[in-house]
């Protein structure tokens, strides 16, 4: 079924937000056999029903988030309601359940908040268990404007994505599972990751023998740190594409999971019993922050140290003053100290090390900005230092001295290096 | 000048990959006067060209993204040249430049990669330092199949954002300006951020005060942990409707800057000679990764300590063993020994201590999943420790404890507690 996504909100046109709403409809509608074919944002007011009268004839469901909220800018729904020419009536369940929302965070209803308690007459409501603006679905209804013909099957979301996500998944999703029953073809979908490889080097060595497989359809994606390499087809064929990509790029293929790096090494470490404790420097508490993401980490992560000044180097790493004198904070020899000393402080089975250079500010000519050295200390490995020099902004290096470095440590988990 | 953005991407409409390239554009535009009036997201493939004549006669500057990379469905250009009657020629400059960034890059150019070399007669090159696809300015010409209509200003930007990002700061930004010049007005825009308020509430206090000033734009957008009022108008505007906020709301308002709260806090720290070492159980290195995202940071950031285990709190915060068997890990004893412990160990200013439940598991009927403490110990005050209760799910409960524990070292500093 042809369907659309309206994104309202001055705020993503004017730079103020990034845009999550379409990622996310996109990965949780799949499974459903919907692919979004157009995404549309538009700012807040009035050109909402311009944009969903386009849609008629076109899309058979359109999905609009946003503007649903109680401030003077959220009019989503009552420019909706006129265009589909339906009355706007109080719903006292959704106003009791607002009140009560309200009353559990100690605030007091106003006409504001009353407002969104305000449905067209024929909406099916959408709860909100999550804030005070319910979601609405519209069935498809002449449109006057558009020469009679029939609306899509719409869809009011509110915008804030603590309250957009449960909502689709809890609400909307088995109202639209309905709709669609015996309407769309279900695809598989992989997105097959490999760790620090550039998108034409991948291309290049696997495209002719994926499309060789026979109606499959391949796509690319660049990343810090990876290239994420897409294939829809049959089950059959996405285990021979996998089975091609992991030939070509043995040390570089992690998964064919939808997560990042860290997953995959946090349950390499949960398989083998093994546990990992950092030690990080300019990356600052952000290969921490990744692995923390993973849920039940804590049985392989104990701890994690955040070492900016030179002294926490020494005192909580064991890393001799002399040494750093000697080399710099931002050396090899440092970094393999920093992975030594916390292997033997934390007891763990591995540690991770980074010392490096994130700018604007702190480079030289030897050890420009962008400089970087990981380290990987394992109780009877040999221990290994890697540099890399990643001349990005501040935000992009961490992520790709983060990649590395756990990069590093799936290969060990691996026995590749 | 009437803009639109048109990013091309079947990853963004599949879910894999979130547009950043909307934001970015938004926020970067608007000091020449230039709003983004509408954006579309459609896949890769042949229907660009449709997107893109769709925009004639409607918007004067038009601003693609993507497509231009070496693999099989990067066809921007090849779409964009047709539409246009454009001829596609071999640029001999593009292409040496392509092959000195492999060289440096230890890869070989091939068939794929010199196809970005190829531009279409009468464009100009955006020159790429950053990848190996060049963007493209095409200026306004007639479209055949639009009626002989004029296209807008075209501007065809790589799709990977860190390519993306410095070419249109460093490249187009400069043919952009030549374009406005004269023709757009400038207007100012403010974010004034409030920590830990919610949207309704602001709203019911300001707004009547704010739109009193007269012909301003007043808009809000609700986060993790924050309310953002923008606010458009003149200087003097501006200036009125920061009062206003202020004065409502003391406590809470804390920047007009486009940063999130780390920037003030770091700032503070340093305006008044100030550290602070964090000490994070379930936030797990998040606060100590969002402070040094800061740059300069590690004159007032020595150290931080995620100690997710029990052991890990004993042995380098010094919390005994006996207080953690006696509350629990997750409780405001242990969350104040934490903060105390850092506080002795680290000999800074103001430590900040952070435990709790972020689930999914772990969760008790005494402790639900979403409970959390948050505690701040520094130098000569009294310690403080906050409970509080975020039931979302793991992602935000990180953000929202976070930005409660930045909340209380930035009012400590701000003499407010």
């Amino acid at each position: 079924m042809r369907l659309e996504v309206i994104n309202t909100g001055t705020e993503l046109l004017l730079g103020n937000t990034v845009n999550t709403h379409l990622a996310f409809l996109g990965a949780t509608l799949l499974p459903l056999g919907l692919r979004i074919g157009r995404q549309l944002t538009i700012p807040d007011g009035d050109i909402i029903g311009d944009a969903v009268r386009e849609t008629v004839g076109r899309a058979e469901i359109v999905i609009v988030t946003g503007g649903l909220g109680p401030t003077s800018d959220d009019i989503t729904r009552e420019l909706i309601a006129e265009l589909l020419g339906m009355r706007l009536e109080l719903n006292v369940e959704v106003e009791e359940a607002i009140r009560v929302l309200l009353w559990r965070r100690k605030r007091e209803m106003n006409e504001a908040t009353r407002r969104q308690a305000m449905v067209p007459a024929g909406a099916q409501v959408l709860a909100n268990a999550w804030g005070t603006a319910p979601g609405l679905y519209l069935p498809p209804g002449p449109v006057a404007s558009a020469g009679g013909a029939l609306s899509p099957h719409l869809f009011l979301l509110p915008g804030p994505p603590r309250e957009l996500h449960p909502m689709v998944q809890e609400v909307m999703l088995p109202v639209l599972r309905k709709i669609c029953e015996g309407r769309t073809v279900i695809r598989g979908m992989k997105n097959f990751r490999l760790a620090n490889m550039g998108e034409s080097q991948v291309a290049a060595a696997v495209e002719e023998d994926i499309l060789a497989l026979g109606g499959v359809e391949l796509g690319y994606c660049a990343r810090a740190g990876e290239v994420v390499v897409r294939v829809l087809g049959t089950p059959a064929q996405l285990a021979a594409a996998e089975s091609i990509l992991a030939a070509a790029f043995p040390q570089h293929y992690f998964t064919a999971q939808d997560h990042p790096l860290e997953f995959t090494v946090v349950d390499l470490l949960m398989r083998m019993g093994q546990t990992v404790a950092t030690a990080e420097s300019c990356t600052g508490g952000f290969i921490a922050h990744r692995m923390t993401n993973v849920p039940g980490c804590s049985a392989i992560f104990p701890r994690g140290l955040v070492t900016y000044a030179n002294e926490a180097k020494t005192e909580l790493l064991g890393v001799p003053a002399e040494l750093i004198a000697q080399h710099g904070a931002v050396s090899a020899e440092v970094c393999g100290a920093m992975a030594a000393g916390c292997l033997a402080s934390a007891g763990t089975d591995h540690a991770l090390s980074v010392t490096g250079i994130a700018g604007p500010g702190g480079g030289s000519e030897a050890k420009p900005v962008g400089t970087v050295f990981v380290g990987l200390a394992s109780r009877g490995r040999e221990p290994v230092v890697e540099p890399h020099l990643f001349k990005v902004e501040r935000e992009t290096f961490k992520q790709l001295a983060s990649q590395v470095a756990l990069d590093l440590l799936r290969r060990r988990l691996s026995r590749m290096i």
